[in-house]
């Protein structure tokens, strides 16, 4: 079998990687951040824009796209890359997240979860095998592992039981992938790949806030043989301390050649602690939701461009940045657009933030290239001034 | 003087005119439309899409800018250009259509009118010269008379009065721009040109749906010889065929050798019937308030995208048309796009609805240049099959 990930570059100074993932619809450049395309787009953003941005993947709300437009639909248009015309790679999530944050009613057996919709509170259930199938049919180029992602802060033997829970799971997803992957379709019915069994299929670590259950979780995920690995259950509003400490306690046990997926993170400075624990990927929707709140990102800080200050700011959202929002309108008008609700001004927010984010993979990549990293690291966490609790959320 | 408005082409079946119109941004062909940006952004696009989409003019208003962001922010960013980032001409209006169908507490004398905003209540008050001193500020390429545009019905006797006093108005216009129009400020700081003197003034023609008084207001208002013409108080809730005698009523009365703006209108048929009748611009919210609830507009009729039966329809928009909606995206996508409420749907009709009308014009312009534009409108309009009321409002 052909390896999909290569790591050039190890940081000697931190555990940051650089390398290369090669999905059915392209190469991904790791560390690597994931604009999530919740309900079949990126929020506000046009997949040419993305284009324009060099997002390299995306990710898909497998629960969302499930729930509506449905899964007939989305087969009916050949896949999910089809639907929205977005021929990058695409990484589908399970479902589970958003089962156990959005949905109602829930009720976890060990054949799977049985829910309500948030939307028309249609019954619906989700097993591993049919988490499976469902992401065969997105037809996304990585698809995840079901899991029970458990709230914060969570007793130990409840976690204990749910990441048992969650490497039984595992090993049905492997295996439904192993016996269906290659008559399952995925999506693209007009394309000569293999079917789903061209997707890779990444398994989740569990275990809280508990050192020993993220080891157990880990060894027991990494023993089922995954593509890559994602530590999920943080970012659910523990202490950042308790993140790291959560990614610390299991990076030792995952293999060093495949890619390490840091689920549902995080500010600026939390993506570079991350890389610096040896994490490759992230995803988050702090880009695109506050921007549609009116908070732009930058190097040093988080801007609410709602204040006052900002009313006749004829400079850009950030000096010297190169995304068309910057290069085009100033802080003055975008504050105008967004006191008055045009939607111009999200969109031009929206654009910066994840231009921001992008470019501080790009920016990381390099750094860990030039084995001048950690530095950089250390340089961006002290000059970033935000320490708002909401932005960890 | 130099003459800005060139006919170039006069139909020989219909009052239907090909012309030029040169402003200090550039120059306008008509017939022509103007997408409007009611508070300094033509709804969820960008200048640069405007620019894609070929449109040579927006509508800017004056109310809404007055109201927010406010003049002295608009005056510190150095006019409405700067501020949006549109470097084509804008037309504003006077902002009286918005007193008399927004504010609240309207008091008119002839002094001018007193009013409280809708937004935050504050009250305050237009003259004739207010509202040129404020568009000069804004900086406009194209100004407008202050008016009183009454409603429908409307009782004669109100409707001559308002019309003398419209007339009174316009010609306190004209002369504040002829008193102050070197020295008032242009917005743009940086230019070279003179001041409000370089922008036109159009006057507006008023009398309701009577035949008397929309010729005698024509008249009147021509005799103050304005740079351009229009018809104002039309598109306010009456009959279609009311709109088109209103026009027919005061046209005869109009000098050929300057352009003819019919205001607030209308769907695709009714721009098609007012250049038959010798109007050259148009400004409409359909195209881009109708998208933002699911709405499209073709060759044939309007589409309402939320409708199940186009749940899995793979064909774009309209067929062959070259927007960057119809191009990438289906149907069925887009329908799903505004089922779930996601921007990017509104963001995708709104471009096709401007490439639509505007792409009317284009194709208007060249069928007069070959003298077949009565035959093109005759089929046209046969071929609309949409006459929903709604549609002319």
């Amino acid at each position: 079998m052909h390896k999909n990930f290569v790591l050039s570059t190890t940081d000697r100074h931190s555990k940051a990687r650089r390398g290369q993932l090669t999905t059915a619809h392209g190469v991904i450049d790791t560390p690597a951040f994931m604009p999530i395309g919740t309900q079949g787009t990126v929020k506000a953003v046009t997949p040419r824009e993305l284009r324009e941005l060099d997002a390299q993947i995306i990710l898909g709300n497998t629960y969302h796209l499930f729930v509506r437009p449905g899964l007939d639909v989305i087969k009916h248009f050949g896949g999910l890359h089809n639907f929205m015309n977005w021929d990058g790679p695409i990484l589908t999530d399970s479902g589970g997240y958003q089962i156990f944050s959005l949905a109602k009613l829930r009720k976890i057996t060990d054949g799977g979860v049985e829910f309500q919709n948030h939307i028309d509170g249609a019954r619906a259930f989700i097993s591993p095998e049919i988490a499976m199938e469902i992401q065969a049919a997105l037809g996304g180029d990585i698809a995840m592992a079901l899991d029970e992602c458990v709230p914060y802060p969570c007793e130990y033997d409840y976690a204990a039981q749910s990441a048992e829970l969650t490497t039984r799971w595992a090993k049905r997803c492997l295996e439904w992938k192993r016996r269906n992957g290659e008559t399952a379709k995925r999506g693209l019915a007009d394309s000569p790949d293999r079917g789903f069994a061209d997707s890779m299929l990444f398994g989740i670590v569990q275990g809280a806030t508990f050192e020993d259950l993220r080891k157990q979780s880990a060894q027991a995920i990494v023993d089922l043989d995954f593509d890559g690995y994602a530590i999920g259950g943080v970012s659910v509003g523990e202490p950042e301390e308790e993140m790291m400490r959560a990614v610390e306690s299991a990076e030792p046990f995952l293999p060093r050649d495949k890619p390490r997926y840091a689920m549902g993170l995080g500010t600026p400075p939390q993506l570079l602690e991350m890389i610096a624990r040896g994490m490759d990927m992230f995803d988050c929707v702090l880009p695109t939701r506050l921007a549609r709140n009116g908070t732009a990102f930058t190097t040093t800080g988080t801007l609410n461009l709602k204040n006052a200050q900002f009313a006749l700011d004829k400079s850009p959202i950030e000096e010297n940045c190169a995304c068309d929002a910057c290069r085009e309108f100033s802080r003055g008008y975008i504050r105008h657009l967004i006191k008055a609700e045009e939607i111009l001004g999200l969109r031009l927010i929206t654009l910066h933030n994840l231009h921001s984010y992008l470019n501080l993979m790009k920016r990381a990549r390099t750094e860990i290239e030039s084995s001048t990293f950690d530095q950089f690291r250390k340089a961006f966490v002290a000059g970033y001034k935000t320490r708002d609790p909401m932005m960890v959320e």
